[in-house]
């Protein structure tokens, strides 16, 4: 079965394999019964750090830390850490205007950009984002995958810090690290299974303190304690190590860019060579990670995703939001599967 | 390797044999790759759901909800949720001023009960506490974990929610649900690996709103979407079904409780029956979960410690803040080993 789906999504079958091969190799016991603060675990954690600092490269005045409660609970542990009056938030689809939410319940939330208008259709050129004056800083979500948009420049914030939301797109292209000042990921779509979520924060934000926190809402208190404040979830936290070693025998981020552009261009070029598929995206805001497009009927889309699916390719359908079609093409996705696809939509095409 | 960790701590062999054999067996793909909104991981959600309220015996009024970020996110979560003014915390160990500091971020935190001052070693009496007027609720640990004490019988708090972390003793024994307004547990003790928190909460709770909060820490918001409001930890709700599974197998908690009681007392007796050892909790608060003691002579405890892990016996070591020995027993630890551990300390006492 091709596994398209949106998150949890699917992960290379390598990494899967000495997951399952090393699930019971921890001196006797299972990776699910040791304890956090076993050596044992200090080598899984300092492993997956270690390998997430050399394939992002990380600069040394950067904390990474391993939490809980996904993209859902940073929305507001964000504002609740750096916002002092005021902040920025560039509005490009669902998941931003769910940060944007969380964002007054703790001050006033400014939106410099948004494609609301156009239907999300489109990410922002650096060029239209003006920041607010005292804005502590601007928050973006640099994949939407909903629309199927991405961040191709991201904006100039000067001295103001930029925070991103890369829940769906990290570690599938190279970017640099030094313009941001927060990036947090779910970690379900090209990192590991749901439940951690990495946060790589800049070490001057972590003195910010504009109000009084749960202790477990503060990203001071995770750095400080190196992501073991609390019981981490220690087999997330495994099974991403093992993610992050593939890409890393997969020759590391430049060379996964390279294969998830291909992977993307032969979507693209099949739908812009058709007269039944439109995409949704502005083309110059396309994302290498969801491709969504409609049929020009769109009656026919119901068919298209029956047909898919006997064809052993599942979790097309849009978003219960919008409708649709959506090939979400995260890293393990493999680019044989994506010329399936392709093949399939011609085919299909031919057909009806 | 005989597994006395405290948490993350050993899990059913059979349970682990089975999260093993089944993690490729979701349609051609894995537990870690399947959409938290498929017909499989609801049917993973609904047997857990299903199996905790027959095993547990929870009446109809009440919404269980699988939760990220430990028993230390709920710290902050009740007061936040249920906390109009003030709220009642009795004091017990560690855990328990833990959950009080952040009960005091949100009103008033009173202490009806604190067995500090003769080292948290002993749980009230029910006629010992008495609460504030106006309280909220009461705030109870069932279980502590590095002081080895359990409640045996719980406070009579009438109108007033009784509200438990029942992290480390959840599922051990009956308990009647009914008497409580809200209980929680992270599941790395009784119930499966770290990464998610069970909350049982009166469903008359979830109507209370006292402040504007983020969205991922209302209760209210969780129960509406059936653990689904963002991507829950589906491995970790997976692992814990088969854990579940094996309780129900194993005659249910009436059946676990009587196999906890004589673990327990066989090492209670153990020693009693000593001149070496020291139980730590008066005895009529010892826990049937983690047994807690030191050696006379504390000199030897190293040595104790050292041989035990000779004799494949791990995790043995009181907590950093106190130390001794504490011996945790959870529903997954068999009754052979707590008697090769009792057998082990009657020969290092003739040995020495």
């Amino acid at each position: 079965m091709l596994n398209f789906n949106p998150g949890p999504s699917i992960l290379p079958a390598e990494a899967l394999e000495e997951i399952r091969r090393n699930f019971m190799s921890f001196g006797g016991m299972s990776i699910l019964e040791i304890s956090h603060r076993s050596k044992e675990f200090e080598n899984v954690l300092e492993d997956a750090k270690a390998l997430f600092v050399e394939l992002a490269v990380i600069p040394k005045n950067y904390h990474i830390l391993f939490l809980q409660g996904g993209a859902s609970l940073q929305f507001a542990m964000v504002p609740m850490n750096l916002m002092e009056k005021c902040a920025d938030y560039s509005l490009t689809g669902y998941w931003s205007k769910k940060a944007l939410k969380e964002a007054k319940l703790f001050g006033e939330a400014n939106i410099p950009f948004s494609s609301e208008n156009s239907a999300f259709s489109r990410t922002p050129k650096p060029a239209e984002i003006s920041l607010s004056q005292k804005s502590s800083y601007l928050h973006i979500t640099s994949n939407n995958t909903i629309y199927g948009t991405q961040y191709r420049e991201f904006p100039e914030t000067g001295d103001i810090p930029l925070v991103a939301d890369m829940s769906s797109d990290i570690l599938s292209r190279k970017i640099d690290v030094s313009k941001f000042g927060l990036i947090y990921a779910g970690a379900q779509k090209n990192l590991g299974p749901a439940g951690t979520t990495v946060v790589i924060i800049r070490d001057d934000l972590l003195k910010r303190e504009y109000r009084k926190l749960p202790t477990m809402l503060k990203y001071s208190i995770h750095a400080e304690s190196n992501s073991l404040y609390n019981t981490p979830p220690v087999f997330a936290v495994y099974a991403m190590s093992y993610v992050l070693k593939w890409i890393k025998k997969s020759g590391g981020i430049d060379a996964i860019e390279k294969i998830n552009r291909e992977k993307a261009d032969t979507l693209y070029k099949t739908i812009d060579s058709s007269n039944l598929y439109c995409g949704t995206a502005e083309k110059s805001s396309r994302s290498s990670m969801n491709v969504t497009f409609r049929l020009k009927n769109t009656a026919l889309e119901n068919r298209f995703l029956d047909e898919a699916k006997k064809a052993e390719m599942a979790g097309l359908k849009g978003h219960r939001e919008i409708g649709g079609i959506r090939a979400s093409i995260y890293n393990a996705f493999p680019l044989d599967g994506v010329k399936k696809l392709a093949e399939f939509m011609k085919e299909f095409e031919r057909k009806i």
